[in-house]
């Protein structure tokens, strides 16, 4: 029965090879062959290219790093756009998106009381300010929130609440980053800080998103670096009142102006059916956002122009989208949702890269809402052209996998693709000064690069969409 | 010959095991087994000691670090001869030492061109300033003082040198820091940068000492981080012109007061005759100078307080020192050597921990001017006592060593040991915001104690002297 339906899809352009290989095989299996000669060519175009790490170099350096509301956003959304119409891109678009415009503003921290010490720290985005005299108070620390808890308001109240969590992974460490703030306030402490989420330091703070419980006054939240942490717990823990001073300028203005970008190679026979691959213009507001994301988008538009420059036009559309604000609240990602409307539909996948460039060794998949056996038969094709990446380390399928920017589309259906990566050492550099270009090895960037391609290409021009 | 000799000298107090071993073995291998039961009261106690520990993180975390001519430096001095006076060590004292006061004042650094962008920085020791408003200059990036010869003073004068030089190890990089000044300013550069002086960096820049040469003009030296020397290397290698303005209110003031610090043990036996062991009080004026060298000096002195609460009273004088001005002129280690005049020719050894308090492996004899059978007996005998560090580790000994403090005393012919460490990681935190007390693992650090407490012990109590 699948494979019944799955031949009757098979169209007459098919090569030679995929229909000799539909005769004797499954489909999935057969996809590999069908491919191989079209993963060849990529692979080989991305190994040897420069043209992404320049744009990437470009991009880090000569624009630097790109927060909501920032002129160097709005420059770098004109440039991608600029360089796609040059590149050949076709639909090249600027759909406007209204972003948050958090500014940080003049801020600093130290310890007043057993000794006067500057801090390292920055503040979280989104935070409110402190009064201009900064807020000097004493010091609790915790290490969960169920400590905090226990404490109560009684041991809480008045007082500055540092979170010095351990790193045990990001997904459980940041936490007290994005919810802190109101916990401790609604305890009735007048400020929060939290140890820098990350599993290395070098006295670098990071920063990161917080927000808000509505109900709850609005009180500073900032990160201090794990060795101002580790310092202050064990002044606590030798018996020492400590006590802080905290000053941001930090204020959260009007939305901003900022769009999406977006660049296409239109489809031969079903233009209407996209595969989509992307990751953030925006960044934080200190290093360069080269990991976070810049490598991401330019690895997913690189990926396009060599398809482009190889004349390799795939059945569907393939369109490359920047996206805006994936660092505060989404818009970038909820504006696109809202800017296609129906024609979401017709998203056959999308890729996500935004985890950083170190070297790729697969994806992640995810369809929501999907039963049992398409998801099913969903990977065992991404698995297939997985096959195709094993030659580079990057053919690794998993199920489970998407991104913050596909997500508001994955929850219409669109299945949806996580690039992985080793990931040893992003969170080292994330949302901090020493996230730089650096950081990033050209040849595990050009990794990516190859694998977006392939994967790309594949889903926007093997027969039947990858969830049929 | 040597063994008749060896046995002559010693004296009545010995132990049996001692004088047995003494008569079926050569003298080296005799001193393990005569010693072998006081190494293993010392490292019993080294091992679950917490003073040393709790000393180290006292200093670091309620002084700070203590560059100088700063309170602070004083404040320790005033502090460890307090505790060493508490502690029951003898002739507690504090000679008077004049030490260089340069201080850092404000300081900043951007590129203005081709991007308005900030640069992590940090003014090396000893640089003179900057006017009010800046200097700002063309960049000129070179890769060694070959390069700079080769671009001449045609290519070089009104510029802003970068010594953009990889990590080669510490001591062929940190040339450019200590000499880069005058070298280009001889070639007319009005300021110059390094690349700071590490093999791993999070955007933290690393300063130091650096010196001007007579007769040329004194321009500001700062360093940068790896991360800003990088990204305007590729900046300049795309065909940008790079401007950059640097701001240091540096200056020198008049010498500033200090001391040396120092305590003892009296010798039950040769109390004139001295084993000193010791570390530096000053640090840089950034982090904690907790590897460099809080930890240094700490274990030395603890090593000594081991000894004292043991009630293992060796035949000569131990002393502690902790030096001033390690880190500018070596004003400390002059100054002692002048304070003890003639009586260097009874320091029978001294010891000096200045690499950090990794996992210590052993120690790095030297002996100025020392013949050759001097020297290997010296070894020989060196090797014997390492011999009772092989069961921490930390017994490896070899030709060659010793440290900036005791270089004035070694260099009238006192044979100096140098502690040595496994040396991973000691460079990444080396005069950074990052040399904080965390970075110092507590079991490691007792283990130096438990090295520095055997090695003084016995160099101490044993009949010979080291160099006999």
């Amino acid at each position: 029965m699948h494979r019944r339906n799955f031949l009757s899809l098979v169209p007459a352009g098919l090569t030679a090879a995929y229909s000799t290989s539909l005769g004797r095989a499954q489909g999935a299996s057969s996809l590999t062959e069908a491919y191989r000669g079209a993963a060849s060519r990529l692979i080989g175009a991305a190994l040897t290219d420069d043209g992404g790490w320049r744009k990437l170099e470009y991009l880090c350096d000569r624009i630097g790093n790109r927060i909501d509301g920032s002129p160097a956003l709005m420059k770098a959304i004109e440039w991608i756009a600029a360089e796609m119409r040059r590149e050949g891109l076709s639909n090249v678009q600027t759909p406007p998106v209204k972003v948050p415009h958090w500014v940080r503003g003049e801020e600093s921290a130290r310890l007043v009381e057993p000794i006067d010490s500057p801090v390292a720290m920055l503040g979280l985005g989104g935070s409110v300010g402190t009064p201009a005299d900064g807020i000097t108070a004493e010091v609790v620390a915790v290490s969960s929130f169920d400590e905090l808890e226990a404490l109560g308001a009684g041991k809480v109240r008045g007082k500055i609440v540092l979170y010095n969590v351990p790193w045990q992974g990001y997904g459980k460490t940041v936490q007290y980053r994005t919810a802190g703030a109101s916990r401790a306030a609604g305890l009735g402490a007048v400020a929060s800080l939290v140890r820098s989420v990350t599993p290395l330091s070098l006295r670098d703070p990071h920063t990161g998103m917080m927000g808000y419980e509505a109900g709850i006054p609005q009180t500073p939240h900032a990160a201090i670096s794990v060795e101002d942490a580790l310092r202050i717990q064990r002044l606590l823990d030798a018996g020492n009142r400590v006590r802080f001073e905290l000053k941001m300028s930090a204020q959260t203005l009007p939305d901003a102006d900022a769009a999406n970008v977006i660049g296409e190679i239109p489809g031969r026979e079903k233009p209407e059916e996209i595969v989509l691959l992307g990751g953030h213009t925006d960044s934080w507001d200190v290093g360069q956002g080269a990991q976070d994301d810049g490598c991401g988008l330019v690895a997913c538009w690189q990926a396009v122009v060599l398809l482009k420059q190889l004349n390799l036009t795939p059945r569907r559309t393939v369109r490359i989208v920047g996206w805006c604000d994936e660092e505060h609240t989404g818009a970038g990602g909820k504006a696109y949702r809202a800017w296609v409307g129906d024609a979401v539909k017709n998203h056959v996948a999308a890729i996500e890269m935004d985890g950083g460039a170190e070297r790729p060794i697969g994806y992640g998949l995810s369809i929501r809402g999907a039963k049992d056996d398409v998801a099913d038969r969903a990977l065992a094709r991404a698995k297939a052209i997985g096959k195709l990446l094993d030659g580079i380390g990057a053919g690794e399928m998993t199920k489970g996998g998407g991104g913050a920017d596909i997500a508001p589309i994955m929850a219409a259906g669109v299945p949806g693709f996580g690039h992985r990566t080793v990931g040893l050492r992003y969170f080292e550099w994330h949302h901090s000064d020493a996230d730089t270009l650096d950081k990033i090895d050209p040849k595990e960037f050009r990794l990516s690069v190859a694998s977006l391609a392939v994967l790309a290409y594949v889903l926007a021009d093997m027969p039947e969409r990858i969830d049929a």
